[in-house]
């Protein structure tokens, strides 16, 4: 295996999906903000995404089943939103630049395929002394501006490190729109109330409402 | 040379056979354990890799006979089964991730010529208080259990690194069965007493005859 | 994205234009110098490049909008030559010298493609008492005299890292002639005076009036 | 560029060329004495390679004038044997294991082209207490034995690292024959006297009359 791979379980036909990501992190913050909307929206798991840039071992579970590091996309069907919903259990290692540039290039030709227009990536931003604040950044000023009055604050003058900059940036690139979302965080150990916070804004921003 | 090479010394006709990995890692134990079966069942060499993601040094024997470091494949005819038997000099750098996927994608096609639809990988588990234990992970939970019920301990909530794990986590995604035994050991240096754990178990659960 | 990707934003036509390349290195002194030379010729932003071996973050402005990591090309026409000038964010890392390689051969072919002859490279040059020299090293010896004469120091048995050095070593190999000019710098920080000293010079050298 | 580039100043015809390397390593031993047969031989550079594996800076002359390192091939006739000599600025990154195969497999391709099948590559190794004495390991156990005889040691139980051992274990693999000769050196600083033992080693072994 040289290239990524794409395994699909089924699919989903979508009119508009909305691409939201949540990968291992700061804090994970994205990932469990990507989890909770999993859970909450009862998301389907409908492909599979295997890579040589993901990390070179097997995960076991507890009865001893083993399977690679992956990247799963659910899809889930809010009342005013489709989502395609991307978290999984690795980012590329930070020493392979390329790798980034490539996984996301794929990612960014899969939502594609599926008619995605606007993608919303989710993690943390850390700080001193978080205080629950979420943060945005936007491929525009209208957009920016937009989540402020949601409640958001600007997030300006820095770099956002990873899938979750690196995929607005080239998103960006292919005429795309979105934000992305940071929650503050310490950023060391996962922080499962940043990721509410994010997960929290969210489902207002988007109107989804949560059982 | 940019690219794994298979050098075919001679071309078996085999009846599904069962793959065994191992290779150099923790304690050596894969590695050990491998040797005793070439050994003991007479295992014949088949199949030399060379490859671009294997050390570049070259390997001196007393002699002064110089060689590149390689994968080696041996063939075996046991009793009841056919063992394709891999073990080689090294595995490729920790730091160079697509390597290993390359190298074992190149490896799972090697085998899928030769009808193989079953994989052994053998390794070592690091801990404390190594004694004699074998532990067992597998692509199912009935082979799990099955491989219990022969005396391994099911290796639950972990992570398995190098050719030993992604070997059968790729396995896995192409549709094949298989287990990875895993011998405790302290890890640092060659082990021989927890190869040989790992090889008695095999040769009962396999039912080998050893001379 | 695998490979680096221009963008053109209009096509120039120009008639034996001049390169001129300052990026972020030693004391930023080339990226500082480059950035006058826009500045000062009103230059007109007309190719990005993107790359998958620039940064995997995305830079994000006061105003909260992200963009990838990027070159730009700039053209100027001043009265007595044609210029293109190379500045951007970052450079390939350290580690990755093969990217170098392919990024300065990516940009050896862009500039092929407006008919560019010759190459003028910025950069800083880590000196313990940097005094506002200018030194420069060239692709023949009667292009290191000739600059001499205009007042630079011959910068002679060393090296030039990175882009800098690069692009004129690989030019010279096309067959195109060029120089690089490196202003003494202590190099840790960014050092404005060190990129006004190459400047000037540069605007002298080319007969450049500045405003 | 992203591939190595052979650049051909002239092409000689040789009959039976014998290859001899000579590279920066350990002590730089190989590198001088290659260049102390270049030297004493009158050999005549007859082609340069550039490579994206090399180091991504220039090297600048005492006039000022630059280029990016290389390798060099010369070509020199003496009574008995045509020797193809390569030395060279650089060797890949020790990081970079692909680029060492790639490398050595494209100037195995080369020498190929010159009809070449008897290769000699020339190191150091490293002991704490150097005393002029010369090893050598072979492709063959009667190559090593010849050479034992001419009054080297066999240098038997070990590893030989970089282009040293590769290019000759990559020899053997494509049916060449070939010895490295490997000079005994504290193995840090550039160690003129353990070149000269090799040097003079290989001159009394291959006949060669030094004026």
């Amino acid at each position: 295996m040289d290239k990524p791979y794409f395994r699909e379980l089924f699919h989903p036909q979508l009119v508009n999906p909305v691409f939201i990501e949540g990968l291992p992190g700061f804090g994970n913050v994205g990932k469990i903000a990507a989890r909770l909307l999993v859970k909450s929206t009862q998301a389907k798991l409908f492909t599979e995404l295997y890579s040589p840039f993901l990390p070179d071992y097997v995960i076991v579970n507890k009865e001893g089943i083993c399977r690679p590091p992956r990247y799963e996309f659910y899809v889930s069907s809010t009342e005013k939103t489709v989502f395609i919903i991307l978290t999984g259990d690795a980012q590329p290692s930070v020493d392979d630049i390329t790798a980034h540039y490539e996984q996301c290039g794929e990612i960014l030709d899969f939502i594609a395929k599926h008619e995605c227009r606007f993608i919303v990536t989710l993690g943390g931003l850390p700080l001193p002394q978080p205080a629950g604040e979420v943060y945005v950044a936007a491929t525009s000023q209208e957009l920016a501006a937009d989540f402020e009055k949601k409640g958001a604050l600007i997030y300006g003058k820095g770099r956002i490190m990873g899938a979750t900059g690196l995929l607005l940036g080239l998103a960006k690139k292919r005429g795309l729109e979105g934000i992305t979302l940071l929650g503050a965080t310490k950023g060391v150990r996962s922080d499962h109330e940043a990721g509410l916070s994010v997960f929290n804004f969210l489902t207002k921003a988007f109107g989804i409402k949560v059982e």
